[in-house]
């Protein structure tokens, strides 16, 4: 099996607002079937999963798994954070890629570094701030008549894409990414600034924040880049506030 | 999508002794999103799963299925019959081809012909006498120490694969293979004129039968073909019971 290489441990699976802990044990059972280890859940709300009868085989697994109440706090380790969608091609937000795409790019990414895949809950799959942490979407290709899917058949035929066997080998990329921590630091001092000037509105300023988080994903920065952005940002806000005192 | 052209209609998913009817509808629940509607459950005593509250969006796909009281009777119409395992290479009895490989063999026959694709129960998977009725087998490359799927979850992977973007387009066969209800058919007069010529021993007879049905669906037998051997088979069977009487 080609993927049997790949470090497979660098996978987050993170189950955001999952209801069911069916479906989280369901999902643990998938991600031992194939060869995933780190599973991570983001609720506001406590859910009672640990003992979920559905992770057959995989108990150890689900009683391992991380709980984050954000999502930033779940993908602050990963330098690729992609979410999925039933939408397929009709969003304008953020580019989406087919499944067979999307697990090469997954499997390109892995060679170097942590990725998070990140699954929505089972009613309204995931919501807009919630995919705002995305760089881009993953998109299964079920019927357009009927797409919303099971979330545990869902991650089963997500991860068995990224393992299944006759996929291209795939080097590992040059250059180191940011990570969701240091993009989600410039993401917010880069709001702060943008307060400071006056250019948000205080009114729109949720909306605003989800926008800027999506342009900051979209630009793929990498790993010292991100640094350098960082340190530009933090001295313009300086300079902001000392204008202002 | 590639596969929408297929005639997906023509494939059965066959459920053989499932006994939880959640599975029952995440399968129906899969079938919907991936575009497949002939669900078959082969049970020997009665399953409630007609009202079954994981078939989201797939409640009248559930409510058609069709209920059978062998595999005999629900592969009857088929002239290729695949049975899932979660046994990898280790099966010496039947071929076993990986998932991708096997969507293509699928896709092919389904251009002419009926395909039944068989899930065994949850504790035991597919027994013998059952997988007996198969051409070959297809495996699911999970990882070797915990190769159990969830059966939902598995119906979910083999149908994404069947449909997958990307799959090279197939030609149909030349010829029309012969269906499981004349393949039976065979086996069953063959059988008979074994223990007539006295070359079945009474004591070993079901393991026999198993035997020989194997052996007839590895000849891959073509409709014409079938009817010759019947008639063949019947004319023997006739000159052996004339000598004895």
């Amino acid at each position: 099996m080609m993927a049997r290489s790949l470090p497979l441990e660098r996978l987050r699976v993170v189950l955001v607002a999952a209801r069911n802990p069916l479906n989280i044990g369901a999902a643990a059972r998938a991600m031992s079937n194939f060869g995933f280890s780190h599973l991570r859940v983001v609720n506001p709300y406590e859910v009672a999963f640990r003992e979920a009868q559905s992770a057959v085989g995989a108990e150890n697994l689900l009683k391992s798994a991380e709980q984050f109440d954000s999502v930033a706090g779940a993908v602050a380790d990963c330098t690729l954070v992609v979410g999925t969608t039933a939408i397929g091609n009709r969003s304008p937000r953020q580019p989406v890629h087919l499944l067979p795409a999307a697990a090469g790019r997954i499997r390109r990414r892995l060679r170097s570094s942590p990725v998070a895949l990140l699954f929505g809950s089972e009613k309204w799959g995931l919501s807009n701030e919630e995919l705002s942490h995305c760089q881009w979407l993953l998109h299964i290709p079920a019927r357009k008549e009927h797409r919303s899917m099971n979330v545990g058949q869902a991650v089963a035929v997500c991860l068995y894409e990224i393992v299944r066997p006759g996929a291209p080998a795939s080097k590992p990329e040059k250059s180191q990414r940011a990570s969701g921590e240091r993009l989600e630091r410039l993401t917010g001092i880069l709001l702060e600034g943008l307060q400071e000037s006056g250019y948000v509105n205080p009114r729109s300023e949720s909306l605003a924040e989800e926008k800027l988080r999506r342009l900051v994903r979209r630009l793929d920065i990498d790993a010292v880049d991100a640094e350098v952005l960082l340190g530009m940002v933090h001295k313009i806000l300086w300079k902001l506030r000392l204008e202002k005192s």
